[in-house]
């Protein structure tokens, strides 16, 4: 597949997934890269920078992929040649997935830690991270019960909750409205995150913002399991992480004269996390951000 | 029909709606009065009261039955004879019904007044007191708009939606987790109320309580519009209002490993509430009680 | 002067003060009354209060007229015969200033007793009953300090600073915005009232409801001093207390390009109220209510 | 023993404990008035009024004794002549102590309803009160434990541990500063109240302002349990109930240059109480106070 | 002018604003490097140390001034010799005044794009990075209003009003006492800074610390926009930010027996703020320290 | 002594406290590294970590042990040889001890400056490191008085007020249970720490989260002065820090059926913290973890 097609896969949402996207991302520079004539360092740099905004630009609100490409880019930077540069982008993009794999696994060993013996933890939504954590806590002999949100409108709670059982972890299945009902007889909160910006504030799937209200209100403790590659450097500037608004119809057949909305995310605000789960530690939302500031 | 059949159908869910299900009760104790041979008015009174306390114990959770009995009975109290006894409580009956439809359109008149011009107001589920209050905003002219949540599991907020609609009045339906999205930009919260306890808390569909905290943080006015038969005396003695727990297959199909949960309603505290929109006036949630003092 | 020249001067706010415009409104009925014709009973007593809407209707903003007007029709009502409630009505107008000034004299005893020896008591704006409790305060015995603000735009602090220097009693006068930093080092808030609803909020000077929050965050009493004609039944009807808004050039002559706005009142919340100190104690802002009840 | 004794050993709390203040302040009234020579009921009733406040002024701080006289003094309004006044006095002196205990019994009856089956219910100090509202679930056959602080400087915990432990009811004992550590997993906080304000606000041993300050900040439900002889209608009249302080020793022998400080109560906000259980009903804090209006 | 003239009108508050106050300060120090004779580095350094802790003390509470010094006293360590050390000196007071625009400039940028369209903004006092803020959003061409307040004693909201006037930005001006009522409708709330301390603290006009309990309350986002010099490294070593206290004059002329407070500045808690707005990105203010650590 | 006794010792608490266990723990690694036969540098290396592991696992649950070793084997890091690494390592046991005095020193004289002149100082239980700020304070001139709870169940309160009354600081001693009358009437809240985690929690005396909660409440600021050794960086890897519990006994000589509990520490929430006084300078809690990320 030549890069401009998968530009396009990525642009018309055929790839998805945080980290699909950035490695989809990554293997059309790498073609790009393939492309440039130019033998000269500078002239092979300007012209993979320019390439590079452009495979940026096809997802704007997605900083896995922009993370990952600035990532590359500072590692190409102390390349001496443009043959040497070349060499580099290929073999990061070849060890791309396994990094970000291996991410996930730290932060399942990590937040495993900070699930007690005989706790119920409660989650929303599905997140291959925290069930990572979960799976990684089943496996180290803890023993615990998740309740877990059917999460309307797209249910992806009753994915969370088959793969707990096919686990063997004892889940509850409520509706979202219920989650306060069942908070108040959690031990903590574990959910994912989409996105996160300069200030710590978290953005995930509609609903968790009132999660974190609720555990705030309650005083359970609210973790959120993330890779550093989530933060998005563009908040920093000034840009809002855009909120996405889905069809209606997900929601309910078209009704004569009820307008539908369908608002896909909410954030969380920074000061309802007690601790963001990353690969490199437990740290609190406030400081997240540095983690990554030699991207910036 | 006889009055135990009646009492059945009370038993059985078959008769439902606080309404619907006080004015079967006070029709099964009508009969039960016309059986009574006693003619002497102690005798009469003893055997009735003894009728009253079988019916009011068919729906143990239904505040209104009880209290449409104990108001009854109150006016009994001051007649002279048993055939005087028997004649008022027929009449009472016949405008049983009209009285709680005039005590709506009060509190429609009064809670109408209360919604401001080009006014936001959200609500959740479906309560026939509160779409009186709509109704007749509209009728007095008001411009204002509603957003209403779906109410997983048994979707009552699409029958608002429905109606809403038909009224003209504009309508936007979301899902129960965008709550907090959409209360943000709303000017005020509007819920109705299954029972009221004796410390102004209010009973109502799972899902109210998160809306009442949700309508704290973000300093929106609630408002309850609720009869002052919601409100349950036996709250008073120390009994806690119970909560019934649905079966989950309202929620989703059986699914193997996955325990599915499901109560029906949830508590709004006192503190959370603005103000009882009732037929005798607006008041406190902390005050509401005292208005039927006279019946416990 | 005739009935219809007073009515006429409360129209058109010659006669402010709630004290003031409830007295020439009773007045105002007294001459209406006197040119009562009927000397039916029944008949009388409709005309007077086809009278008495329209005098209430003068001033559709001053609970305290309305509640005087209220309060003497309900006296009347036990009178026997046109010319018992002519000359009744007569002598309740001749007694209504010596009632109220007698409210205000039992408010100042009654507040006196909650400023602690060597307090310092922060108060806002002008209020006549709010001055007799520091007066009387400073008059048992007591010491202590009062910091007022200026009270921006008309600056009615100064009156309340020039009338407390002359009592001797010690006073710190501010600007508004520095209400937080003394009311940290303050031990009570004192303020009056110019309505309160059948919910508990109290309806006073702009600023009032930012003071009241101060105090809530750095956990100081607010006590608000009102007498219970201020309470307003209307509000129980589900009308809302219209929120004055004066002219801009108050604040500041035309500025080219520059909108002024200058709403007078805002509304202090009932949760954020220690105690309401009325002429018949001390009550929770939720209770002052019933207070009048049967007013209404 | 004479009047004037009895009142004596009131003074210098030779009597002590609500209950027993006031049984000895009804017993000297009763004294006084047989020897009250007045045949007339207005002389009869001037004098004895007269040495009622006399009774009362004995222990200034003990609202139940000025409520018992109150409500002694209400009842012998509607007698009709000396003699008959004497006999009401005498016979509700007799029947006094048995009221009380009913009143106990009462909200034991009614409290031990709020205790859920395998509930962990906190409590601070040793009240009768609460102590027999936990006696009366066990009897009921309610399963639950409590947990008590050791409530320094007198621990009067350890009295309350040890009556548990007699009546088999599972109790944990731990330090006052502990209490935040186990209100996290308690479901519900019980104490008991040495007076009452007009504004619903609750004086208790020392420590119960924290434990109500923990339980709102953990969200559990803080119920007080007190008979309506604690509310204190001087505190309607501006009074602030006075808080005693003890001598330090209580706490240590003396440390050279060290001051040491021993207020023996403080003061529960109205607004952090789920409900006060009176042996009229469980009723908002805002509202126990109008139980009693007729006696102020 | 001579180097210690300058140091007087910096003393003497000829020279104000953090800008023109570091400005000065740094062109006197350049001023009494030229007139150092030692050609050693050490020594030139030795001598130019102590003369930059004399022109810092000259206005110990203006941070920009301290960090302006330390910020070319650190660049000056990397030269080689004394005329290294004096050139670069120079050349940085050259630029000094330049960087500072630029620091503004881009602060500009990045705040104008948290300005969502047709947003209200309120502020406070009249600050020129705030001012930058809005010039850039109305430059970019996005639609918005702001509210500001007059800001008492010395009316500087009035300058803020004429000039926003002035760039055809819509604009509403109240009196401080109103900001509750105007917040409640804002969309995000955004003020200036006089220097921030080492736990993210926020010294600003006084009346600041009201408008962020305000914007808490309501949820309503706080930035603060503040070049990295107001950050005030002192703070870190435990110094307390001093709060200016100006004559009572500027509120009023001399009121006999009347005390007048006029405290210039309040401190707006790290907690309270969304965000600050630097020109090296938006970070929280928990944050913001960091940025500047290797000055300390 | 032989590095295995020292280890015994250090697992048996036969040393205590977090200077003299990290102590220890550095002798027992000089003395095993005195026995490294290997001249070879990285084989040095290798044996001294795997001895260092054993002597860190001696006490788990001692954050400045861990911190000690890591800082140490850091500095071995940048040695050339193996004699070099073993000479900077004995030099740096030497050292240390001064190394930890000194940071106190340096956190007493940052510390001391928060003391506000004629400030009332709130503190718990008994720390070196807030001793010292306040002797620094007294030697520094400052007049200020400290009231200080008993701590039970081992009143370490009791050694502090003695020290203080010793250094001639006027000391108050109340019941712990009385803290919230006491905060109330302070300026700051002092206290020290036994830990603090990676999310800027502070590990630290039973009774200090509801000092914490308490100042939250009152709006007083809270200090934890604690050196940077106490963070533990176990935490960053989710691992929770444990909290002791200690005998019953301590509280109370066995109870028959009655079960005593003994917690020996609490978690004071980071966003309770005003700011933490670390040797390198107050910085807020969300911030203290990286100033030694280098060690983790």
């Amino acid at each position: 597949m030549e890069a401009a097609a998968i530009v396009k896969k990525i642009k018309t949402l055929e790839i998805q997934g945080a980290k699909n996207v950035a490695l989809a991302g990554l293997k059309a520079i790498n073609l790009y890269a393939s492309g440039i004539k130019s033998n000269n360092r500078k002239g092979f740099m300007r012209e993979l920078k320019s390439k590079s905004l452009l495979v940026a630009a096809a997802r704007p609100t997605e900083p896995a992929l922009r993370n990952a490409i600035s990532f590359v880019l500072l590692r190409l930077s102390e390349c001496k040649s443009a043959a040497d540069a070349k060499k580099t982008l290929a073999s990061e993009v070849r060890s791309f997935s396994k990094n970000i794999e291996n991410m996930i696994k730290k932060i399942g060993e990590i937040g495993a830690r900070r699930i007690p013996d005989n706790a119920v933890v409660f989650t929303h939504c599905h997140s291959n991270t925290v069930m990572e954590i979960l799976r990684r806590a089943k496996y180290d002999g803890k023993k615990f019960e998740v309740v877990c949100t059917e999460t309307r409108p797209l249910n992806q709670g009753l994915t969370t909750a088959k793969q707990l059982a096919k686990m063997r972890i004892p889940v509850t299945l409520i509706v979202d409205s219920a989650a306060r009902a069942f908070i108040k007889k959690c031990d903590m909160v574990l959910i994912g995150a989409d996105a996160i910006t300069s200030t710590g504030d978290v953005v995930n799937k509609i609903g968790s913002s009132t999660i974190a209200l609720i555990a705030e209100e309650q005083r359970k403790p609210l973790y959120v399991a993330a890779a550093t590659h989530k933060i998005d450097p563009q908040t920093a500037k000034g840009f809002l992480e855009p909120i996405e608004e889905r069809p209606g119809k997900e929601i309910v057949k078209t009704m004569k004269g009820v307008k539908v909305r369908n608002p896909a995310f909410d954030v969380v605000h920074a000061r309802r996390i007690s601790g963001i789960i990353t690969e490199l530690g437990i740290v609190p939302a406030q400081q997240v951000y540095r983690l990554v500031e030699k991207l910036i």
